[in-house]
């Protein structure tokens, strides 16, 4: 177990924190307590060089522009159409620093594209996306983009009577149909962003209306409505996962909270951008560091 | 197995469908797609004379009458401290005929009791209050207001690899910490109502902001927010649960539809106010229809 896992502090602490809740003892956890919460982009897989949900709805605008040509002049489907990602990146990137003049229009047109879509033919719509889709620079199916540590992670935590969620600032919909191929993860237990549902006609249609973004202080909320429960154990990688391993972090059970530390060029990306406060509160509140470079034997698997 | 359901033609349909679904042919539904949805009030507990949560808010109101004296001269906190319980149900009653002139007031009083309570407290004053209360005229706690033949039914279909939740118009907050000693389901297995809750010093807390109303449509909507499958077996008693079953029968799978029947003034309650619609369409659409005084030999069991 945890093979793809260096020999180092981070391993030790979650083996070590794994044998105390499940030994009879003073730090016993009950199995049904022993919920375990994951991040997606940048915590299970690769979120660099912008997010998968993001490629696929640049593909949908595309599609959109291709059918409407009057749209092909207004952004984001400008952007989409001529391939400007650098357009794209930029809007998320000037929206993390509070200037929205770009993601307003991008968030208006993410909403537009799911517009009365029965929830089929939406998961269909991102099973053939992934189908075909591949990585813009790892050269490999984003199926594959999945981290094979934080699968092991997973398997690892299951095998001693842990449930895994995961609990994302991604679109729940766009995960649930991978993330049980990838990660063992069936679609009742992904929490994420949504729009509005409507019933119609004996089908569940999504909408246009954004109802939650589960990001920041929205995760320990969108969990514990999910779950009921709160988490012994949450693993992210960014300022957006802080309150949900606080959450965590104040059980009355013990807990550990876990951060992947994005350094390694070479097998994946190198950054802390957006991570910033929450590397500083890791530090600070003994949460549990994970460097790609240093913790992980390998990335991506074979 | 169902040992508390008579031999006749609903229990047939149930162990007939189960049959089908479970064995190797046309019908075979792999486990991971038995997902089996149940409606709380009245398909799994007694809602009469008055749904179990509306007395634990009346109490609510009475304390909240007892703390600030000026509440006694307005509903609904004048009829909770006078004991006026003709008034609350006619409130509810009322509004089902399309008139909210007290439901209206009755329904700001219950999102005010919401208001800045966390999760733990909820959850321990609703314990609190299933310790002591007692069904009005059954003479038996609330805890033991559940349906036995229904619980079986949870059992059974479990053991052919079902998974259960409850999906109900009644607060999902409320149910949750009994589901598990009355029904074995798990709070991450409760959908229902909800107000909006909020994260604030590392805790969720409750609001008096409805968020979502978990009845009539609303219940395809939440039942595939939460679970990401349409169900193959679903199980209700009113009008409120009529989408959800037609959804269920929209499945590409075989399904069951089942619709419990208050006829029995002896051992429960003789009523179809409220369920008029649901046993036409079940006449209509095939649905099964449980007769509790004719299909279940016991109805609260010892």
């Amino acid at each position: 177990m945890l093979d793809t896992w260096t020999n180092g502090p981070a391993k030790s602490a979650i083996v070590d924190f794994v044998g105390r809740v499940t030994t009879e003892g003073p730090d016993y956890v009950e199995p049904d307590a022993r919920v375990a919460v994951f991040d997606n982009d940048g915590t299970l897989w690769c979120e660099k060089p912008m997010y998968v949900q993001l490629d696929f709805l640049i593909r949908r605008f595309r599609e959109q522009a291709e059918t409407d040509p009057a749209l092909r002049d207004t952004q984001p489907y400008k952007a989409a159409w001529t391939g400007d990602l650098a357009w794209l990146g930029g809007a998320v990137a000037k929206h993390y620093q509070g200037d929205d003049s770009d993601f307003a229009p991008l968030t208006a047109a993410i909403l537009a594209a799911h517009q009365e879509i029965s929830v089929d033919e939406h998961a269909a719509a991102i099973a053939e996306f992934f189908e075909a889709a591949r990585h813009p620079t790892l050269g490999r199916p984003y199926t594959e983009c999945g981290y094979s540590p934080m699968v092991d992670l997973l398997r690892y935590l299951e095998g001693h009577g842990f449930t895994c969620y995961i609990v994302s600032g991604g679109g729940r919909d766009f995960m649930r149909p991978i993330s049980g191929p990838m990660y063992g993860i069936p679609p009742e237990r992904v929490v994420g962003s949504t729009v509005s549902l409507v019933y119609r006609d004996a089908n569940v249609y999504t909408t246009a209306d954004l109802q939650f973004v589960d990001d920041g202080p929205g995760k320990p909320v969108r969990l514990w409505d999910r779950i009921g429960r709160r988490p012994v154990f949450a693993a992210g990688n960014s300022n957006g996962d802080i309150e949900m391993l606080e959450f965590t972090a104040s059980s009355a059970r013990p807990s550990l909270q876990l951060l992947i530390l994005h350094d390694d060029a070479e097998r994946e990306f190198d950054y802390t951008s957006g991570a910033e406060t929450a590397l500083q509160r890791a530090a600070n509140d003994g949460w549990i560091v994970a460097s790609i470079k240093n913790d992980w034997k390998t990335v991506f698997g074979a």
